[in-house]
Formats: structure tokens, C-alpha cells, sequence
């Protein structure tokens, strides 16, 4: 039984709470921290059978029961705790991205050089069904060599404009997921990125000085080429769909839905839209990518997203930050 | 090249004749009968080339020049014109169906024996590339032994009442299709049908002594259970499908649109109806049944769909008639 | 807090255990009774946080503490543990069918008439999302007035033989889901029944008395007709689909998948079969069932599945029985 | 009736000939030129009712009894008949591209600025089905304003080496359709071009200077981003999907398949290939085009594909060439 201490308890921990909680079975979360833990929060960590309850997380840290440690804080605070766990031999798991700055995600490597605990980063949609399966038929040869990677990620709602403005910008904050599936469609680095990106959406995403439109194109260490289009705004849900091309044949997925119905009238024949909440679509990847999580720790295996994986997803949106700014290609070897 | 007379100008006589005059290089239309013949028709045919344009079929029939006869005229006389141009050795293309009895369908065989001319019923379904598919894949033993057959049979809207009186009734005149199509689809006859049906749709067909929805279970002489679903009004077009579940395996197809664009917005996801007009729907399938039976003429062949078939399915109707009115299954045997 | 005693700890009690457990929080399960009870499954219940654990039921209906049971034991004492447990002033959830014999269902409702306690029959196909939106299409007059109603059900292999001799048959069996599911989809009676039914899976079926395919026609009291076909053994896994056409259009569902990846190659495009065991399918629909009786508890409301529905089910297995051994449309009213 | 000649008899020439004579009752073609012409094409072309056969296609020019000429033969001579047709007062369909460079599309430009007759650029695909749908529902308003435009367009064999060294190279031959497609989907210019390509399908297409595969982002002069990925070889088949994301919702289409037959067995569920060959998948536009020109010379109206339009995706041909040698996103406004 792995003992694990949730260190955030905003929405994706109690996302994490929930989920260890019903289905991973050789876990038990005997610890929650939050600098803001409230009476609401305190109340629904116990109903899961919690025991401790903190508002400082070092308390966690300090607790030699535990054996890893989620980190489910705000993102400036990810990479400084990760280091603190890490050096008290805690496992981590560390929620993405694990810093904006790769100096910062440096001082982790830093730290796991010197203490190496299994460590993971949150990229939750590895563990989708839908992109395993397109995973799983490109290791199987189905499709043979990857030439095409298309990812299309809109999300339904663009963030309040003040979260804009923490958030590192598009790149940083929703892009960052897209980068990583890229890799993890044909196992492979990123290793140029190119953005044609717009204002379309909403015009105080501009004056936060990002953008809410873009298509980013990219070059992998294979050889393959890879195309993301984002939005911020799709008026029909949350649109989440891959294809890799290749020598042999192609392989795609559509978006989930509530169910299958599909009705037709004299209007025309109408199914229902995607799943519209990024919790609802995902729910099960998280439950997916824990178990993983905690069967490295008990067979003593590497992670399957590795620091390598968050550092790579970091340096992909830097690089299209300068791709914006400067308007031109941008190897990821630039980015130091 | 073989020399064609189309006896009957209405609407399925146009279709042949624009259909042979474009897509059967083999053939040509050199007369064109009908005894409603008017300046509008006269000028349309012209169009196409025909030579001869009369109000008596008679003159087709003793034309020497002429190969075979396309007979699109009223139902009633289906059976007797064939008689005619058999024994004049006319090849005879007849539409469905030969005649709602099936004592004028033997006069027709009995010219036959004596005649063995080539003849064809217009069961054009059999030529449609999505039924095609289904028995090709039956043929290939893709679902291995056929255990149920599904078609759904449901007509954009009704026909006027005066037709219902005139037109044998939904079984002979609609779900004729329907009986052939089965029979098709796995290569064997009907041996017994039930009915469960309804007036839903207009009590004006009820009042004709007709049915307007049924479903009809069949038994088939390879053992295949059969289900065809009828409605003569789908407010969202013509639906035509059909599914051949078998031991191996199920072949299923759907509707044909108009394109295949779907919009996706805050209402859900909106592809096209199907395809409205049977004509729409169908009209490649009229230019394949026709160059089947020029071929059969050249090659001195069977024609794909006998006179056999032609009986079946109208004996599958009476059958039908049968067991709405006695409320029983009814074997095809019981119908002399 | 309800307090839950499952009687059985056989599949579907196992199912129940862990689905109350995880995902109906105002429940609590807290003994478990079954008579073959081993170490096992002893542990196994244990692990859930039961208290009590027995091999007699009786323990469970004498105990003051607990609200409800859940009758989970083989389908020949669903009827007699129901009574006693009413009679002991329990809810009762109890699994499907009832009984084979509609004088023991009239047993239960006896009891019922004196002790009106909240009882639901595990028709857990009325809660899955595939089905309910199609209901709820219909509520909302989507499709117009029903007219034809069509379930595909079929297996993805047959039960072993042995089974087939006390199951009761197909009939009452595997196709009772489905006349529930008619009566669910369109919120009206079943009328009359006609079975063309086959052994054309396996002879050992046939020789245990019973059929392995069948085409089943029915009549509603709201004057829609329905079609269900069912096979023991569908090769590409568990094909539940349905369809509900009406005057104003048609709803329908096709089946749920793993992924939604398809793969195109030069062999053609390739989705992934149906979720092939019945557990996968409907696991949800199972918390769903159990989370509306623990609210109908709570509410004082009426279940959303009662003992007529029970009962109807039952009595169209019954007919449908009647229907193949008389080989003619069966009315429900004759059914005693 | 609008008289034709068509100068080249190739593959495209072929087309047109056989599409005008059946499907374009106001047009009649009276000549066919082509310097190659031999005993079977002359043959052909007379089975059509063509009475003029040349090798000189000045004998076209010169006829004062045909009113246009569809010009179908080698790209490289595209320009200088042009102007010669344009010269003489003859309305002109030239097939794409007008030209490889834009100096020559100028004379053309320069002789229509003198003798205004119709002058039609042979965009096929913007008479397709499926991408008019799409064009449709911009109009309609249905998706709002438009965000991102997705193209993909892979060809099903790469053409022989020899073919590469003349056709300009990927980007002004088989591109080309797709740049004008961008356009039509969203019915404004081009603004600027980037591209991201490799040689992924053969080496030998390396050796003649081309690239195979492509990712190439574009901005429109409405402000919206394109994608168009491109391949020599899809081992499926012909891929030609596109998609228009906007503010109020997206649109998109799939590939045409000769069939909508499924199998289902236990390897899956699996339909049709798209359709493999151009003249198969694009047949019917290639009518929707000749009708819209000869009905825009009956009214008096303009061309729905002009110069302007040819002269664009030239130009966007040139400039990805050029984003490819200096790897940079290339505005159009640097072509001259």
C-alpha cells in the first residue's frame, strides 16, 4: 500500500483525491495540504477517510509514513516543492508544467540526480483511451513509418483574462498538453516549432498580450512533421481529436460523447456534441495515469512521463512564444 | 448493338430512356411508344436521338428492327404486353411487378417455355452499389452462414390515395422491393411471412383497406430469418437500409447523402438527411440493371433477375395480404 | 445512509458491492450473505469495509440496522427471499427476472399490497446513456408520435449448456432485457407477441429444447410496432443497439466502443468491435439503477422500475414461449 | 447551343469531351485537336458525334462556328493558346495551372484586358459535393466567422519521376488545387505562406529537386489560418477531407467510398476504402464546372473561377517553393 500526500487542494487535487481514492487500489492518500484549507474543503478530504489535514504542506514533506507526494499547488510553486520532496525521498508526482522557466526545472533534475525517486509529470492524456489506441497502433506497425501528426485541441471556454495573465499564455498553459501528445504519438522529441497565430476570439486575450488562435507546425526527431491547431473557443465543446499518417495507412480518433443517439428529422441527422468539461472527457485518464504512477513505485520501474517529457513540453511552447515574437522558425535547440 | 423499344412514357419510361441513351454504349433506343403521347414527351424524346415516336406499342412490337422491349406501361399490362412481345421474339425487359396475380405471371412463363426469349424484371435495388456490397460480402463468405437479414424500407411520403386503390397495395406495390431484396441478399427464397401492421401515418390509407406501417418477419429456405421494417412516411427522407448478420460476422449499410459535410455547433452535430427521391437515390442503379441485360443479350446469357424471381415476390405480397387479414403466418406454398 | 445487505455473492452481488461501494454515496453496504460464502470471497467483501458477513440470508433480513437488500441470489428464490424480506418492512432491489412464474410474482405483490416498501426489479438497461437518450428523445416529442421500434440484441456467445436448462430459456433469459427495454423506450404495454425463432448457433441449444436466434414481433398499447432480433452469438463481440421511429423522425443508438480510433490501410478502414462482456457495456448503468432506489428510499418517490414491469417482462417471455410452440401472435392477456 | 472545341486530347481532355457530351445539353463539342492524335483517339472522339478531328489546334481557333475552347493540353502551352483563343474571341476554360510562372498568366491577363471574353480556370473541386457543402454553410453563416481552415489532400501514388521534373514540383501541381481550395472555402486571398516538408515517400522524388510530404500554414486576408498536409502516397487511397472552424461552430467533411457497406467480425468493424482515382472521386464536378462556364457565357455573367483566382494559387505555389529554400514564412506580396 503506497501512502501518498496530496499537496494542493484546488480542483485537479481533489480531482487526484477522488480518483486514488476509488480506483487505484494499492493506494491510500493519509494527507492533504492546502494554504487556503477551508471548512467546506476539510469536510469533503475527510469524507474520503483522510486523516491529516494541513495547511502546510511541509508537514506532508516531514511525514515519514508517506512515501510520494502529489503536487497539486500553483505552478510557480511546483518546481521548489518538487525539489523539497525529492530531497526528503518522497516519489513525486509533479502536475504540468513543472515550471515556465527551464532553470527552474533544471534545479528538479538537479535534485533527482542526487535522489532518485521515481518522479512523474500530470500529461493525463497519455493515459486516454482514445490516444493510447493510436499510440498502440503505431508500436504495432499498422500504420508503418509516421510521416503526419495532426492534433486539433480547442477548448470550449477561453480562461479569465487574469488567469491569462499567470498562466504563461496559450503555449504555456493548453498548448504545453499538445506538445507532449506529439511526442507521445511517435515517441519521438520535438525539434523545430513554427506559429501562425491570431486574435480571433477575444480581444482582451490580445491586450493580455497573447493570442487565442494558432496553428503550430513541427518538425520530430523521426523525421515526422506534426501540425496542432488551437483555439480557445469552440462553440460546440471541448474538440480533442489526433491523426498520425504514415507510410502504411492512418490512424485517428474523434471526440467522446454522452451517448451515441443521433436523431433524424426534417432538420438533418444530429448527434450529440463532445463531452464539453475537460474533467468529464478526461476522468478516467487521471484514475489511469495514478495507477501507473503507483505501480512504478511498488515493481521499482521508471515513470512513463518522465522529467525529460516535462522539460521537452516546456522548451516546445517557449520555442513558440519566440516563433510569435520573431515570426519565424524556431529550433528547440535554441532554448537553453 | 442492340436496338430498343420503350413501350410506356411515363416516369420510369423516361428514366430508361435517358439512362440507356447515356450510359449503355451498347445499346440504342430507336422507338419509343405510349398512347398518351403529347408534343412535350415527343419533343424530349427526339432529344435523345429516337427515331419513331407512336401512341401504339403495337408498332414496336412488329418492328423488325427491334431487339428488345422496355415495357414501362401501367401495371395491368405488364403481363399481356410481355405475352405479345414474346411470342414476337422480342427480348423483354419488364418492370416490377410482372402483375398482381400470379395467373398472368404463369401466361407470361408460358410464353417463355415456348419462347425462350431473354427476360428481366426492373428489381432495380439488386444493382445498387450499397445492396451490391452487402451480397458480394455474403457471396465472399465474409459472415459465414446467414442467420437474420434486416431491411428498412421507409418511403420520404405516401402516395396519393387514388394510387393506393390502383396499386395492389403497400405489399405489392412498396415492400415488393423489399421481398426481392431479402431473396437477394442471400441468395434464397422466401418460404413463410407473418405481418404485424398498422395505420399510423394516414387513416385516408386505412379507409382504402391498406396498411401505411408494418413489420414483416419471413422465413427463408436456407434457414435465414428475415425482418423488413416499413413506414410510407419518414419525415427525414428515403430510408433505405439493410444488414445481413451471419456466423462469421454482420454487413450493414446506411443512407446515401447528398455530401457528407457536418456542422458542429452549440446544437450538436448535423449531417445531411438521405437522399429525398427514389430516383435520386436509385438512378445508378437503373443504368447497371440495364446494362446487365443488354449483356445477357450479347452473351446469350440468363438475365440476373428471371421471371422466378418476379413471382416470388409477388407470391411474398399475396402471402403478406394473407396473413394481415387471417392474422397467421402464412407459408408462400399456400399462394397458387 | 441506507444501510444495504446483499443476499448472493455470485457475479451480479459482486457487482452490486463494488458499484454501491464506490459510487452511491448515501448507501452503505453493510453485510453480505451467501450460502457457498468461501475465504475469497470473504476477503474480498471485507476489503469494501462489509461488516458482517454470512452464509445464511436470514441474518441479513433479521437485522434491525439494515434499510434495504438487495436480492442477488439464483433467480429461483428472487420470489421467496422478496417476500420475506418485505414482510420483514426491508426495500427490496431484486435482481431479473423476478421469477419464471407469474403465481410466484403475484406472491410478491401480495406481500407488497400489505408491506408497501420501495421495490425495483435490476432492469439495469434502463439506465444506461445510450438508452436514456433515446427515451428522452421520445419524451421530448423529438421523434413525434412512435410508430416502429426496433432492438438489436445479441450475445456474444452463448451460455453454457447446463445453463440453458435452468435459465428458463432464451426468452426469459437474455430477451427479457428486451422486452423491457421496449416497454422503457416507448413507455407503454406490451400486447401481443410472434416469435420466428431458429437453432442455428449451436444443436446442443436445440436439444436442450430451446432457440439461439429469433426475430420477435410485437404490438404496444400505445399502437406501436416492435421488432427485436436476438442471437446467443454475435462473432464481433455484444451488439445492443436500438431505434425508436416516429412521425416526426427517428432516434437511434449504435454501440459503445473501447476507443474511437479507426484504422485506414489498403485493407479498408477499421474501427474497433463493440465492448464485448456485458460488465463492460453496462457497468455504469449498474450505479445508476442503485443510485434512484437508494433516492426513491430516501425521497418516499416510487422506484423507477416496478414489480409490473417485472411482471409485463415476464409474462411476454411467457408468451413468446407460447408463440413457438403453437407457431402463431400471442396475446399477452392470455397469459395467466 | 454553345460550340466547343477542345484543344488537347489527354486524360483531361478525355473528361471534358465525355462530360460535355452527356451531361451539358447547351453545349455541343464540334472539334478536338491534339497533335498526337491517333487511329483510337480519333475513334473515341467521333463515338462522341464529334465531326472535326485535328492535329493542329489552329484549325479550332480559326473556326469561326465555335464559340469556346477548353484548352487540355500540355501546362506549358496553357498561356500562349490562351491568348491566341482570347485573340480570336473565343471564351476559354483552361485547364490548371494557367501557367508555372507569372509573367505568362500577365499576357493572358493582358489579352483578356483587350478582348473581355469568359475566361474560366479549370478549380474543379470547387464544384465538388462535399467541399461546396462546406462553402455552403461559410455562406450560410452557420460556423460563424472563419478561425482555422484544415485541408488534407493526399494523392494515392506519387507520379513518376520523370512527371516531377516537368510539373513544376508538388507545390504548383498537386498543391495548387489546394491553395485555390483555402480560398473558395473561405472566399478570400492569401496573404502569406509558410512551409514545413520532407521527403518521406520516395528519395528518388529528393533527387528531382521536390519534396513528398508538406505542412503548410497560410494566413487569409480575413484574417483566418489554414492548413493544408500534403502526401505523394496515401496507402488508403485518394484523402481529400477539409474542415472550417469559426466562431459559432465548424464544418467538415470525409472522403466519398463506391459503398457504405460495414463488416463487423472479429477483427473489427470494417468499410470501404475512400475512392482511389481523381476521375472516380471527382467525376461529377468536372460537369458542375463545364455547365457553370457555358451557363456564365448564356447569361453574360462572369466565370465562377477567373484569373484572379489562377493567377493566386500560382503565386502561392511560388512562394512555397521559396519558404522552403530560405525557411521562412513567405508573404505573397513578394511574388511578382
Amino acid at each position: 500500500m503506497v501512502k501518498i500526500g496530496i499537496i494542493g487542494a484546488g480542483r485537479i487535487g481533489k480531482v487526484h483525491l477522488k480518483s486514488l481514492s476509488y480506483f487505484v487500489h494499492d493506494a491510500q492518500v493519509t494527507a492533504v495540504a492546502d494554504p487556503f484549507m477551508n471548512e467546506d474543503t476539510e469536510k469533503l478530504v475527510k469524507s474520503y477517510g483522510v486523516k491529516n489535514v494541513y495547511t502546510d504542506y511541509r508537514k506532508i514533506i516531514e511525514d515519514p509514513d508517506i512515501d510520494a507526494v502529489f503536487i497539486c499547488s500553483s505552478t510557480d510553486t511546483h518546481a521548489s516543492i518538487s525539489v523539497e520532496a525529492i530531497n526528503a525521498g518522497k516519489h513525486v508526482f509533479c502536475e504540468k508544467p513543472i515550471d515556465h522557466t527551464t532553470e527552474k526545472i533544471a534545479d528538479v533534475q538537479a535534485a533527482l540526480d542526487k535522489h532518485p525517486v521515481k518522479f512523474q509529470v500530470g500529461f493525463n492524456r497519455r493515459f486516454d483511451h482514445n490516444f493510447a489506441a493510436i499510440r498502440a497502433a503505431v508500436d504495432e506497425g499498422k500504420i508503418g513509418q509516421p510521416h503526419i501528426v495532426k492534433i486539433t485541441s480547442r477548448d470550449p471556454e477561453p480562461p479569465r483574462p487574469e488567469y491569462i495573465a499567470v498562466s504563461g499564455g496559450m503555449f504555456l498553459d493548453m498548448t504545453i498538453h499538445d506538445f507532449d501528445m506529439a511526442s507521445f504519438l511517435v515517441n519521438s522529441d520535438i525539434e523545430e516549432v513554427y506559429v501562425e497565430s491570431a486574435v480571433l476570439v477575444d480581444p482582451a486575450i490580445g491586450e493580455q498580450g497573447d493570442v487565442d488562435t494558432a496553428i503550430i507546425t513541427m518538425k520530430m526527431s523521426d523525421g515526422a512533421l506534426v501540425v496542432i491547431d488551437n483555439s480557445r473557443k469552440a462553440a460546440y465543446g471541448y474538440d480533442q481529436r489526433a491523426e498520425v499518417f504514415g507510410s502504411k495507412g492512418t490512424v485517428m480518433t474523434t471526440n467522446d460523447k454522452l451517448s451515441s443517439a443521433v436523431v433524424a428529422d426534417k432538420n438533418g441527422i444530429t448527434g450529440e456534441k463532445p463531452l464539453y468539461f475537460f474533467l468529464e472527457r478526461y476522468m478516467e485518464s487521471f484514475s489511469t495515469e495514478e495507477q501507473a504512477f503507483v505501480k512504478a513505485i511498488e515493481d521499482n520501474t521508471d515513470t512513463p512521463v518522465s522529467i525529460h517529457e516535462g522539460l521537452m513540453a516546456v522548451k516546445a511552447g517557449l520555442a513558440a512564444k519566440l516563433s510569435v515574437k520573431e515570426h519565424r522558425p524556431v529550433k528547440i535547440s535554441e532554448i537553453k
